[in-house]
C-alpha cells in the first residue's frame, strides 16, 4: 500500500490514476502538484486529490510513491524541482509518451539516477484532458509499459508494477529503445496522420463545408487530431528519432501506394487491402481475446 | 410510392434500402437481382427482398425504380445488360462512391442517357460488408448526394431524392466533378491512410507484436482498414484522378510536417495541431448541431 502518493500533474491520466488507486484502497494519502492553483481546488472539490502544493519539493517531501503526469516538455523541470526533496524510500515513475528524453531529462537533474527511478507509460487516454475528464476505470484492462533502468531496483520496479495493478492495468516490461520505437509506431505516427489530414482539408476549404460530407469512418479516422496541441508537440519533439523513422517508412508506404493508384494497378492494390484488412481483422480479434475492451469514448 | 423496386446488388447498402423502404411503407414489391443465388435466397430468407432474378433484364422489367448497388468495377456490365430492357418510366440510380466513371460506365451501355438516369451516393456504410450486415437504420439523418446530370429529367430527381427521404437521409445535390473531388479527400484518402498504416506496421513486426501496444485511438484510426479490399481497389481506380490530387495534397502536408519534426520547430508544430484540433472540434460540433448522430458501429 501507498502511504503517500505524490502527482505531479493532476490531468487526465494523474486524475484517473488517483481516483482508481483510491477506490482499491491501495493509498493513504494523495498529496497534487501543478502550477495552477484555480486547477488544484477543483482537482480536491472532485475529491481526487487531498490536498496540494504549489511547490514540487513540499509535495515530494515524506512521499513513498512520486508520479509524474506532466508533458514531457515539463518534466526537466519536475525533476529538478524534486532532487534532493526525495524521501529515501520514494519511488519516482512518470507516464511520458517516449521514454528515452525522460531518462535523459531525470540524469540531468539527479545526475546518479535513484535506485527507486523507473520509468512507465499507460497505454491509456482519450482525446479530452484535464481533470474534469479524468474517472477511475481509465486503466483497466489497459497495458501500462514499465521500462526499469540498469540501476533500478527490483523493489521499485515491483512497486511500479504493483500499483498500476492495483489501478486494473496490465505490465509489459520493455526496454527504453523498443519503447520509443513501438509507441512511435502505434501512437505517435497515426496522431500525426490525423493531425495533418485535418490540416489538409481545412486547407482546402475556406468555410470547411468539406467536413459536412465526411461520413462515419472519418470521424473515428479523426478523433484524435483533437487530442491536446501541447502534448503532441512535446512527443514530436522528445521522440523525435523513433518518429522520423516511422514517417520515413509511413512515407514510403503512401508513395507505393501513389504509384499502384497513379498505374491502375488493381490487383495489387487489392492485395495490399486484403493484407491490411486482414491483419486490422487479427488486431480487432485479439482485443476481443485479450478482454482489453475499451470503454466507449 | 415506388411499384416495383430492383436492386441490383443486395450488400449493405442495398439490403439496409429496401429494409428502410420497406419499413417506410414506401415500396410495393422488391425484386433483388445479383450473380450468387445461395446469398438471393438468404436475403429472401432475411425479409429484406421479395424476390430473386439473376438475370438483370428480368429483374429490371417493369421496376420504376432501379437502383444499382454493386462495386464501382461492375457498374458497366450491369447497365449494358439492363439496356433496351427498363420500362419507360423507370428511374435508375446507383449509390457508387465515385460518379465519373459511373456517368461513363452508363453512357457507354445507353449511348443517350436516358432522362430517368440521376447518380447518387449515399453518405453511409459501415467497415462490413453483405446483406447480414444490413439495417434498416443505416441512412438516418445520414446525407446522400445526388448529381443529376444535363439529361436528368426533373421528376426523375425528385423521384431519387424522396426515396432516400424515406429511408431517412438529408439530400445535398452538386456536380459529379465536386462529388469526387470531395469524397476523394473526405473520405477516399482517409481510407488509403488507414490500409497503409496497418500495412506499414504489419511489415515493421513479423509476429505483429506490435499492435498489443495499440491504444483505443489506433482502434479508432484503422477501423476503415477493415473494409472491403475490392470496393476500396474499384474506388482507387474508378476515382484516380481527384483522388492523386488529394493525395499529392496530403503528401505535401507530411513533408510539411517531417520537416517541422526533424528541425524540432516546436511553435510551429504547435500551431498546426492546435488548428487541426479547432477545425475537427468544429465538426464535432457540428455533427451534433446537424444531428447527424451515427449509430455506434
Amino acid at each position: 500500500m501507498i502511504q503517500k502518493l505524490a502527482i505531479i500533474g493532476v490531468g487526465l491520466i494523474g486524475g484517473s490514476l488517483a481516483q482508481a488507486l483510491r477506490q482499491a484502497a491501495y493509498v493513504r494519502e494523495i498529496t497534487g502538484c501543478g502550477r495552477d492553483e484555480a486547477h488544484l481546488q477543483k482537482a480536491v472539490a472532485l475529491g481526487v486529490i487531498d490536498s496540494y502544493e504549489l511547490d514540487i519539493a513540499r509535495a515530494v517531501a515524506g512521499a513513498d510513491m512520486v508520479v509524474v503526469c506532466v508533458p514531457l516538455g515539463a518534466m526537466a523541470g519536475c525533476f529538478q524541482a524534486m532532487a534532493g526533496h526525495l524521501a529515501d524510500n520514494a519511488v519516482v515513475t512518470d507516464v511520458g509518451s517516449a521514454k528515452a528524453s525522460v531518462v535523459a531529462a531525470a540524469e540531468a537533474a539527479f545526475g546518479e539516477l535513484p535506485a527507486g527511478f523507473v520509468p512507465g507509460h499507460p497505454i491509456a487516454g482519450t482525446e479530452k484532458s484535464g481533470v474534469e475528464a479524468s474517472f477511475p476505470q481509465l486503466f483497466r484492462d489497459r497495458r501500462v509499459i514499465i521500462t526499469p533502468l540498469p540501476q533500478s531496483a527490483d523493489w521499485a520496479t515491483e512497486r511500479v508494477a504493483q500499483m498500476w495493478r492495483e489501478a486494473g492495468a496490465e505490465i509489459e516490461q520493455m526496454s527504453i529503445e523498443r519503447h520509443d520505437e513501438v509507441l512511435a509506431a502505434t501512437s505517435h505516427l497515426p496522431h500525426l496522420l490525423a493531425f495533418g489530414l485535418v490540416d489538409c482539408l481545412r486547407a482546402m476549404e475556406e468555410h470547411e463545408d468539406i467536413f459536412r460530407f465526411a461520413a462515419g469512418g472519418f470521424r473515428d479516422f479523426t478523433r484524435i487530431a483533437s487530442s491536446d496541441p501541447v502534448m503532441w508537440r512535446d512527443i514530436c519533439l522528445t521522440n523525435r528519432a523513433a518518429l522520423l523513422g516511422a514517417l520515413a517508412q509511413f512515407s514510403q508506404e503512401l508513395e507505393q501506394l501513389t504509384a499502384l493508384v497513379e498505374r491502375g494497378e488493381g490487383a495489387e492494390l487489392e492485395a495490399l487491402f486484403r493484407r491490411a484488412k486482414e491483419a486490422r481483422d487479427r488486431y480487432a480479434n485479439q482485443l476481443e481475446s485479450w478482454k482489453a475492451s475499451f470503454p466507449a469514448e
